[in-house]
């Protein structure tokens, strides 16, 4: 089946979702949407970014994709039920497969998650660990400084080393063993992370564990791609902010080329404006 | 006059704008809007900022505001015309202020501003410099890991020490003498930025240079309050975040208390919906 698979961000932070696509599914072909123009989703209402993960999945549904990735850990956490409701084609999240394979990973049953601050306090990924091991221990850390760091650019620098260091000493002390990058800008200083915290513990990229899961489905459901040569990855952002292209290639891993602005006003207005998630899931 | 003077900001960042009024003006009254909910406005479209700046203005009118100080650099940068416009009271913005007392301070002419990428990549500063003063040479440089950093708290820092040596370091090698905090946060680490980079450079605190303007019209006006008594503050945001009362404790220099939650959506249903901009100035 040559049809794309979606995936959607509120904005570049998913391009370390769509790496581990390509590399895990290198003949599939993709189509990404980064809802630049209204980023964060963070710190949205629930109402509002379930609206927002409805209009994204519209816009990526045009080009007949045959499965939904929500690659933003807030839409994750809130819209992804909804939208498996809504939509005709299978959708996951990047919460889920990131705890399942923490409590995989995990001996000693305590899970730490860093992330955005809304992130980490929406606790979604404490909830949905608790759902799932109810016996595991979870520390969340909110490590808002990591974002900007990412976005400049500062990899290999002492301020990066000594933030890293700051925010996970209460990790440490808790006798985490299992570490969530729960924010899809963290695994762009994962080798950081883990030279700073030690080899011991296990670091969970949710990203790369979405990516397995997506593999998994799309081989039970007999929906995959069969060619042999490499898929197609398109780029549509709703506003090409400053440095877009230099953050996105060190998202990406590769140079990110051809991402094409869309109007998503003009998009919204031509299907008839808003697109209200329904009463019984708002 | 015991009519207050209204304030307002994208978030709880123009509470050092309020310390400073406070301290130049203790005697008057004054009431502060932050748009908690809406923050940040930097990202947002130019014709969207007017419009959340009109309703700002809207909501405090409604406390018979002799006076609009509009502590946001990002609405100051596109929207004191307008308001200024379509209001009956005098309105300044915090721009202007720290522009004028940048080419005032100047010996050589060469000034730096440190802001915001959004605040920044406006231009707003530079545009207005080199409105009031052609010769002079102006040097912005974004910094947006202070941002999160001030609102961590994390002051007394190696950290932020570094952060800010890295920041300013291209500055320093363009021969500044004048240095314009141009993001509300930064006056909070104001001695830890005149400590890296010397005290030979001067630092404009916007803030407080915008309060010296108010204080001046005021008097110009005589709209003054005419008492000896202490004036009373109050504060509204549209979202209480999680750590408000601490963030917003270490901006105004002590304690924030009573801050009141506005349903700012109902607000604007009352007047009968959103504000826009008229369209000659749109």
């Amino acid at each position: 089946m040559d049809n794309p698979i979606g995936i959607f961000d509120s904005g570049i932070g998913g391009l370390t979702v769509v790496k581990q696509l390509i590399r895990i599914l290198p003949f599939e072909n993709l189509v990404y949407f980064g809802d630049t123009a209204r980023l964060p989703y963070g710190t949205k209402s629930e109402k509002l970014i379930k609206q927002y993960a409805l209009e994204d999945a519209a816009f990526l549904e045009q080009f007949g994709i045959k499965f939904l990735v929500v690659a933003c850990n807030s839409a994750s956490s809130v819209a992804v039920d909804m939208l498996q409701a809504s939509l005709n084609i299978p959708v996951t999240g990047v919460i889920e497969p990131g705890v399942r394979a923490a409590i995989k990973a995990t001996n000693n049953r305590r899970i730490g998650v860093i992330g955005t601050t809304a992130t980490i306090l929406s606790d979604a990924y404490h909830q949905k660990i608790k759902e799932l091991d109810p016996d595991s221990e979870v520390y969340g850390q909110p490590c808002p400084i990591l974002v900007p760091l990412v976005e400049e650019g500062w990899l290999d620098e002492e301020i990066t080393r000594l933030t890293i260091r700051k925010y996970l000493a209460p990790l440490m002390e808790n006798d985490i063993d299992t570490l969530i990058l729960g924010c899809t800008h963290f695994p762009v200083i994962e080798e950081i992370i883990q030279n700073e915290i030690g080899g011991q513990i296990k670091l969970i990229d949710s990203g790369e564990e979405t990516a397995l899961v997506v593999r998994e489905r799309i081989k039970t459901l007999e929906i995959g791609r069969n060619s042999l040569e490499r898929g197609e990855v398109q780029f549509y952002v709703s506003d090409i902010p400053k440095k877009f292209d230099e953050i996105g290639t060190r998202f990406l891993g590769h140079p990110l080329v051809n991402a094409k602005r869309v109007d998503f006003d003009n998009f919204l207005i031509s299907r008839g404006g808003a697109i209200h998630a329904p009463l019984e899931t708002a």
